[in-house]
């Protein structure tokens, strides 16, 4: 995948487990995400043993390769390696993109965690590809998540740099239009589609959201 | 680090992370260990920033390589990589050896946990380079080390097998001749020297003991 394909494909971007969640296979549930048009899909586990996040690791990663969504791993590089994943992303806590990019380079992009333009300008001077940005709203997903920042901390950040800039926490259809007329250029979701009803509507409907939201 | 020299050098095996204890730092009690005979040294460390675990870290390996002492890591071979670690170690939870080998093959020994027969015959299958048996003892250093297995686990394992045995869990000086008399090949250690009033003193003993229980 190369640097331009990716870039564009940031919009909805879902981030999932391995577990099994409202009746569904995570794996199901990014069949679903995938069809109802989500542009991206991050394997974010932190719990379940490695083989495990292996095996339905290689799973996800087909299907995002089948239909040219960009794969993406949390945290573990060396799960990303052994995956084939186009892309790495790192929080605060995690291997900094600069020790990442000595492992991956020229073979995967990098996101970065950022709740603060100071983490943001750090995480840009050590090469990182795009900047997930939040936590925006208060989120029930990610307990880790930190205090919510501001819609507003996005359009400061767009300001000083032109990666793309995905936001997350607590997104959702109806709050997306705050955060994309920041100047974000996706968003990325946990619950606003894992475990909803209808994984595919909601990406759908995200996916319209943020297509009416993109400036030209 | 040849395949020969590591195999020799387990037998004061000092598991530590990157925290103070006793009121000294990690590092110093790495210092210390060596100087009274610690043979290698595993850097675990499950909980701080990974930037914190690469800074002390990289200290941790030139102290080790300075000394010949073999550096090993836990779980991460991501971090292993970055640090050019003579050898990774990997838990039941952890990714499987024969992963482990598609990223660090010929760079690396692999050591893996078994807490039975069974674990340790898949380890090996999967190219295991040593295996740490355990947990022994009652410990109250790792949470996650699950109920005790006997001594005798180690000769059982011993009889399949003559890759390098590691004894873990609740080892100290006065116990260590019942794994080492069971075929082991040394002990893997953490309160029997990180805390202690004296840890170089404390490394020398379990060096004596070890020693003395070494079939020629």
């Amino acid at each position: 995948m190369n640097n331009q394909t990716w870039k564009e494909k940031l919009g909805v971007y879902l981030v999932i487990g391995i577990e099994d969640a409202g009746g569904r296979t995570a794996l199901e549930t990014v069949r679903l995400a995938i069809a109802g048009g989500a542009d991206a899909v991050q394997l974010r586990e932190k719990h379940a043993p490695l083989s495990r996040v292996l095996e339905v690791g290689r799973e996800m990663r087909a299907l995002c390769r089948e239909h040219g969504v960009p794969f993406i791993v949390n945290d573990r590089v060396d799960v990303a390696l052994l995956l084939d994943a186009d892309g790495v992303h790192v929080g605060q806590d995690d291997l900094p993109a600069s020790e990442v990019r000595k492992l991956v380079d020229g073979r995967m992009f990098i996101g970065v965690s950022a709740s603060s333009t100071e983490e943001a300008r750090n995480a840009l001077a050590q090469g990182a590809d795009y900047l997930g940005v939040g936590s925006i709203y208060a989120t029930s997903s990610k307990a880790d998540a930190g205090d919510p920042v501001t819609p507003a901390l996005i359009g400061e950040i767009r300001k000083f740099s032109d990666v793309p800039i995905v936001a997350i926490g607590g997104i959702t259809g109806d709050n997306c239009p705050e955060v994309m007329k920041q100047g974000a250029n996706g968003v990325a979701v946990i619950s606003a589609i894992v475990g909803q009803p209808d994984p595919r509507q909601a990406a759908a409907r995200l996916r319209e959201v943020v297509a009416s939201c993109t400036l030209e």
